[in-house]
């Protein structure tokens, strides 16, 4: 292959990413029970104040704080109680000084008091000292308050307008509280993209058989696979297939008509790439994009589209640990940019060995993490790019893009987690 | 409540430990398909060597690497081509010294060759010179091959025997590439735990509606539906009650006997707390094992267990931050110590504050991670226990031990990622 037909990661992710535009992901609404690991399609901006009533942080008496000014264990304000606050229930009365009413947490605070005393720092004396949140009586307050104690603003936590959840967050349990909160009971999300997976290959069996000489099981279905469901795409369909270019052609036109996006992975051998792009160059139009990408592992890889069946095609690497390379760095990369997804937080860690940049092409480099208690370490996984091992053993990867010079032994790197 | 009544959150998880061990976690046999995010319930242990042929990680010829000593663009070794391995075919041939056999990517390389020259590096030449990969000719062999090179032994990846993914392995796609690979077509995973959720509030209303004064929307219901998806529980039901001790009653019995964890959260009120403590005292025996857990925040929570129906009970916070801490905090720590499961690694960060460790309690504090190039910074999120800007602002949180001293802003944590 030659170095000028292939494409840098970055312009084969900018390809994706226009043929992700193009097929478009249409939104759906989902009920906030069905919303979890789904993307969101559009900002969540809250329509009130949370809390839309000052709300107290503790059970206590609501008091005017600067009645409180100087009290303490030996000398306690005393204060006249009024009445209580009922959990669910607006305050029916304003708090003078001199007064307090009960609050439980959560509940309202009262008008006229500006903090709550914790139940804790007070004694109730008089006539109706043992009852529980008497109506009457006094209470003596053992703290000296400052105005706020214990207390939520209205739209402290949120402001009606502010924005919540941006676009294109996947949404995890803490999103999922956040909309409950908001009054969000459905979500406007992303349809999952439909992805259809063939693998090629004479020498490929079914996991269910045992290889004979020079044949492997089927690695690269389920890897893809798992990545794809890591991702939240629906698997469309799966299938195994001999090297034979009328098997491709059909197995690929009917995934066009199903999915989204159509993987197929082959051998890494120019042969079955060559069949492989041309298979998509006679079914699609406008057909192969790239021929290859500056990128160890995953050069042999094509990527193509068909406009009319709105599909975005990619012939991936034989390799498992290419295939799957190329999967998260070009295909997932440019989904999250499309869809607006922030891409994960990288581990910081130091490398623990010299890593030598490949010459013209972006390199991604599966290592192990070690965390020492001090640092964490990168330790590269060895292991030729069809190994298993790779595969388990590694944690994540390290990235260096085009040009970098390579990395030295004790320089710090960022992991992207696997 | 008395600080004498409380466990460490360290106590708290064996008495949840224990309970899941009473209660159980049947294996059940799912397909490879299926088992993605399962918790892999045994050792896969490969049964094969991989490779169980030597294979070639090139398209080229496999060569005595001898008689390629000293070869150059200049000065190549000429050998004799004396056939082809074909793909998922075994090599036919032997290779014998001054011999080579045309071996694609994935091939079998031939009895006597010990490396695989790659197809760049040669050139045919003689009456078969332009055919593709004649059997019959001479080839020129422009480079000097070291004994080995481009060739993985038998079993270099895997070997027969190897335990290749520990037990109790939240299975990734890696993992499932990698047991396709040892032909593994179902594997052994751990039941999912099925989880009952009720929340109970007079104050508390379904999404849907619009909270009065007073009034708040059922959050911690969705925040912990959401951190048990995001664990692969099962949710059983979901159900919000009103504040009464009967309703709690009849919905923690009927709970009891569909799920393996209930758990309720209402208001951190000392009253709502002793109400779940007293309906789980009544139904379940022997009832409400921890009152409360030096956690902060986390301490108004309860765990009960029942011998009878197999169900761990546990009184989650109120506070939606709180309850979801403790769940991942102690239930899911428990449930990945009693399956094997490793925990996530944390991402290194540097502490932006000062931070106070709460006085005889652990600590959880909630942090965003910024990234500034060089160093993460950790950021504590601000916000009362009950703020929803909690939930959403942190990626994670730092822990700090009963006993620790606190942390000073410069020095180095571990962020566990929420």
């Amino acid at each position: 292959m030659n170095l000028l037909e292939v494409d840098t990661l970055q312009q084969a992710v900018e390809k994706i990413k226009s043929s992700l535009s193009e097929i478009g992901f249409e939104t759906e609404e989902v009920s906030l029970k069905e919303a979890y690991g789904r993307v969101l399609a559009g900002d969540i901006v809250s329509r009130e104040n949370i809390p839309d009533f000052r709300r107290s942080t503790v059970d206590g008496y609501g008091v005017v704080a600067a009645d409180t000014q100087g009290a303490s264990e030996s000398v306690p304000s005393i204060l006249e109680i009024t009445g209580q606050v009922l959990m669910g229930r607006p305050a029916e009365k304003e708090v003078h000084p001199g007064e307090c009413m009960y609050v439980p947490t959560g509940g309202m605070v009262p008008e006229g008091a500006d903090a709550v005393v914790m139940i804790e720092h007070t004694e109730i004396f008089g006539e109706t000292e043992g009852e529980e949140h008497p109506e009457t009586g006094e209470l003596m307050v053992y703290s000296s308050l400052p105005a706020g104690l214990n207390v939520v603003q209205t739209g402290e936590d949120i402001a009606r307008g502010d924005m919540v959840i941006p676009a294109g967050k996947k949404l995890t349990a803490r999103d999922l509280a956040a909309m409950a909160a908001l009054g969000y009971p459905t979500v406007s999300v992303y349809r999952r993209p439909v992805v259809a997976i063939i693998s090629t290959g004479d020498e490929v069996l079914p996991v269910e058989e045992t290889p004979g000489m020079g044949q492997v099981r089927d690695i690269n279905s389920y890897g893809i696979m798992g990545l794809a469901m890591e991702e939240g795409f629906e698997i469309g369909s799966m299938e195994l297939l001999k090297d034979e270019e009328k098997l491709l052609e059909e197995a690929v036109a009917k995934a066009m008509e199903l999915a989204d996006i159509v993987l197929v992975s082959g051998g890494s051998s120019k042969g079955k790439k060559d069949a492989t792009a041309k298979v998509i160059d006679s079914l699609a139009d406008p057909g192969v994009l790239t021929h290859g990408i500056a990128l160890k592992p995953g050069k042999p890889t094509i990527i193509g589209y068909d406009r009319a069946s709105a599909t975005l095609l990619m012939g991936l690497p034989g390799h498992p640990a290419a295939a799957m390379m190329v999967f998260r760095l070009a295909l997932v990369r440019a989904m999250r940019e499309v869809t607006g997804q922030r891409e994960d937080i990288p581990v910081k860690a130091v490398a623990e060995t010299n890593l030598a940049a490949a010459p013209g092409r972006a390199t991604a480099v599966p290592v192990r993490l070690v965390d020492d208690g001090t640092e964490v370490r990168a330790v590269p996984v060895l292991g030729k790019s069809g190994a298993i091992t790779t595969l388990t053993a590694a944690d994540g990867f390290i990235f260096t893009e085009l040009n970098d010079e390579g990395i030295k032994a004790g320089q710090p790197v960022d992991v992207h987690l696997l």
